[in-house]
């Protein structure tokens, strides 16, 4: 549509495949109808899969860190994070119920797939609850779903463009009142690049931001259904820039930055997540330029972490905008969700001088 | 000018002092012209005291919670409020080189003033640089500004209409690349309050955002002088709603979502904190109209807090604009840091649809 | 054999058990033999349950609060009991690789057992790695056997005494290079009581002290097998005293001192986690002799929390030294863990006259 | 007397000074006599500074971690460490209510002795009270003792045999009911060095163990005069091995460690901070003996901070011992503060077998 968040550039695929060695793969299960009969369906659901890159992470694990921002959520693997600074595992979203059954079955891609069976492992699941349109509680992703995002992800097609919307781990999410799921988007700057991958399910439709215009309180919808809309929003960061721990620390609480610029208010039931890691393949020395540094003259060492910053907030910020761009509307088990209205918002934001 | 944030109404005064109880005091010091000469000035600087009740707050503690949203600051005080989840001085906020002059001033203030003589006492002090404008290192703030400004906090005066811009701790501030300062804002939310200051000193002009229009890109000024602007802000967030320590930890996180609409990307260099404080005068049952809250469905006891957070967040956002819209030029040490153009503000938030 | 940590009396039982509603249910499973067949055996492992009360926790949840020590562990539930500051499943032990499929069992146990199928629920697993002595890859911990610990929990005898040593999830585990396993204790404070249990896993032979006598160093053994001894602590420590989540994190980092006493450093590669849980049965008003307090003159109001501290430093030191006198000696899949020997930890004990 | 904490050699001169360039300067404070009359005296009082290094810190800054373990204090400069993971001044420790004007001092240190003129500076200063001996309320250390006691630390004499006892920021403190103070000790482990220096103002008599030893309960003492005794400790580590400030925070928690060995259960009201940096002089490759560590089998990459861990716990618990050891009885506003009765103390220890 031509919204540009932000003054920095995006990558090539404007993805979080964008930094060099990250993949992401997604199995989506689509199947059956409504009514809800729980354990048969009906299911919408999935797993989306995040490699930081294409060797074994168990062997080669990659600088992390975490933020937990509204903490209401199941996300597993999180505390291990804040101690050892590192990941060890793909990033597995997907929905909440089914956290754990995925959890397990990383396990044992490691042994059946890499030839490695650990001691101990610290897989790293993000989780929103999709129970609005999918049998949740029948929790219907089994191993072979979580081995398929998986291996997709270490394919070249995953470090290739990303699906976005009813995708993987996405695909019964809500966001903001209307259809929610998967979003991705880059930023490039200077040497080092930095992605975002986001699951979105949170937001009230009024709160609604795109670019600053308030296209939730604009865009005229059949009157909401009675249940819930979602709730909680994983947000993952990637950079090739070779940062610390603490420094991915900070790198982390700047998505909040870019979903609150969306409209969030971050309520108590929602689980709003943060996982920052950094593939370290460039250095920090002289990595960006001046233009995008706010504060040149302060600080001293780590000035250059405010253009990480600003890609940060901006990718994450575009990551959410453009998961409500490319969802869908899907019918599942408590109503249906609807899309965005494309056509609405372009007018929106037209009116509010944003195209 | 008419611009409103958010979709609740504000307090009677639009003031942190909406909250019952709860009082502002300033002292202002502007004297001498540069050049700068240490020790001498010019002097741009002041303190702003805010006291949570009329009584003496060391015998009567209030709860309390404080976000280290990017802790690169030298306010005091902060752990104890975390370990124990009270403050027990007035709220003091000032220029960064006075913080510890102030602290120790609050601790006479105690025996002068309530003939109380602590064994021990944690002084709250808020910081930001204002030595763009200021003659910092010269610490020009005394202990009888101190003891004025508190002696305001707790007059009539001092509950009434808070003034705001270039004031006490806010004097010789900067605000997204223009005078900044002390901005305040409130919400009535159902039955309770909830009411935001803020000592802004942070931001990069271009990022301005005020009610999602780019303000910042879009008006016109005179070339910025060599010196950085400023940095941190400084965030302080009442209510007369009875709420734990862990509830206002999640207060105070939200006012930083306030303040990521206004742009800000939290610099590396940024000092940026909040505390949040409870002055439990009304009871958490049924505080809240179902229109204000996100999350009905989810998450149990604590979804009245969905309301407060959205008060915390726009009325934070309020206060930062308030500061710059208050603010004036001014002539300093280092050079003139420029008041926000409210008229070219009015044509672009016309512009903009968003008067 | 009548070695008595600290000055305050145990409950009726010493064991976690003495806090009223809190009940423990143990599944062990024990069978095969070495060498090592992944999937095979030899199987020692099993599943530990700790109900904070009788009734369905989800529905009726506690108060609670983490503490994560050296978080190098798996442990699932931890991030969201920090934000919502409570507990609303049974809190279930186990072997590290069998944590997500023990959280999932979870979540079916209410649909079966209580009737309640919730859209989002935070099981609280905690873990230690016992493979030296399991086959853990094989995860032989299943449903039915998470079943039978919470439902044994539930029923009069879990509130009864509480087995120790080599049962439920603390079957493989070691301790000090020694046999571990699960152990309890309680004290009985003024009137509250507060009751410890402990998965041990941690902790080099040489460090091992038992009420400050040097055992480790002075203990003569079987030369160590070649691989690792064990690593990790659980700790939970249930009181029935009302309290907020703020003062139940506080009574968490307690239960470390008492892990200090009994000789740990915390390894890099541990997973020390405690879990602090209130059932609020008592209120805090004049709840403890005057004796127990340290610190009468200082501080005001949370003074109460010295005697909670104290009774959870204990509780937890000899918790670990009843987890060490119950185990006994097992052979697994990598060799032969000894249990403590006793008889020459009595003439140890006397040599420094600690009995 | 011959007690032995653990099974680390220690360094050339037991303390904190073994850390190639730390230096530790201190100004003590003893005239007037009782009765107390405020800002007259009874003056006991001191500070105590130690630098990382003999250079300019603010210029060549040092990784450092902190751990608010019970941060019931006024310590300064604890949040900017947590965010920037540096210290840019020297540690100040000293009387409570002295805190914020030794604060303001090191900043007229650096310019005054630097010729820097900081724009903005995060002086560290830990605190514990002593107003027990001390006219606490009248402040008695002033800007020319806090250069006194930097000018020291910087000197040769700084970085050799530490003064400890009734010294500097120790001067007036108590330590389990006994007269307590400055205590240090350190480790030598492979290639790198541990020191700890401790500032002792926490813990009842009958908790007071040393080496395993109860030797608070069997001290035999004049009873204690109605004023409740000491509270809080400081807790500084320093090392010459090249850490990152996520692994120094885990090194800060090991202090504490240390702490509870000698028999404190951290009060409710006691300040228990701890600073931990590094010098960086040596490199983290091959820097330990297999000896020291706990845990070769697990965990990978980090397993050399295991003795790390071992030397800052043993190092501490000694530190604390040694402040013990050193002070002697001391008379001021509040009473007499007797020394531990160093021939009673002989007396236990063999009983104990500790000798």
């Amino acid at each position: 549509m031509g919204v540009r968040i932000g003054q920095m550039e995006t990558g090539r695929l404007n993805a979080i495949t964008d930094v060099e060695g990250v993949g992401v793969g997604h199995t989506t299960l689509i199947h059956g109808d409504p009514p809800l009969k729980i354990g048969e369906g009906p299911i919408r659901t999935g797993v989306t899969a995040i490699v930081p890159h294409q060797g074994n992470v168990y062997l080669d694990k990659v600088v992390a860190a975490v933020d937990l921002s509204n903490a209401h959520g199941k996300a597993t693997g999180f505390p291990q994070i804040e101690c050892m600074g590192v990941i060890e595992t793909p990033i597995m979203l997907t929905d909440t119920l089914n956290t754990w059954l995925v959890a397990d079955a990383v396990l044992d891609y490691f042994r059946e797939r890499y030839d490695t069976t650990p001691r101990s492992l610290n897989p790293v699941v993000g989780e929103t609850n999709g129970d609005f349109l999918n049998d949740s509680f029948g929790r219907h992703v089994r191993k072979k779903h979580v081995f398929e995002a998986v291996d997709k992800a270490r394919s070249a097609d995953g470090r290739g463009p990303v699906e976005e919307g009813n995708v993987g781990g996405g695909t019964p999410m809500t966001g903001y009142g209307f259809k929610g799921g998967i979003g991705t988007s880059s930023r490039v700057c200077g040497n080092f690049t930095v992605g975002a991958l986001v699951q979105l399910n949170c937001g009230r439709r009024e709160d609604l931001r795109i670019d600053g215009a308030p296209v939730g309180r604009e865009v005229k919808m059949p009157p909401q259904e009675g249940r819930e809309p979602g709730n909680s929003i994983m947000m993952i960061v990637a950079t090739d820039l070779a940062l610390t721990s603490r420094q991915l620390w900070k790198v982390a609480k700047r998505a909040v930055l870019g979903l609150a610029r969306t409209g969030s208010y971050q309520g108590v039931s929602s689980g709003d997540f943060v996982i920052a890691f950094s593939t370290g393949k460039v250095s920090p020395d002289n990595p960006i330029e001046k233009d995008y540094t706010g504060n040149i003259a302060l600080g001293g060492g780590e000035r250059f972490l405010d253009g990480v910053f600003r890609a940060t907030a901006d990718s994450t910020e575009e990551a959410i905008i453009n998961a409500l761009f490319k969802a869908e509307t899907m019918v599942g088990s408590h109503g249906t969700r609807y899309a965005l209205p494309l056509d609405q918002v372009e007018e929106i934001m037209k009116k509010y001088k944003r195209l």
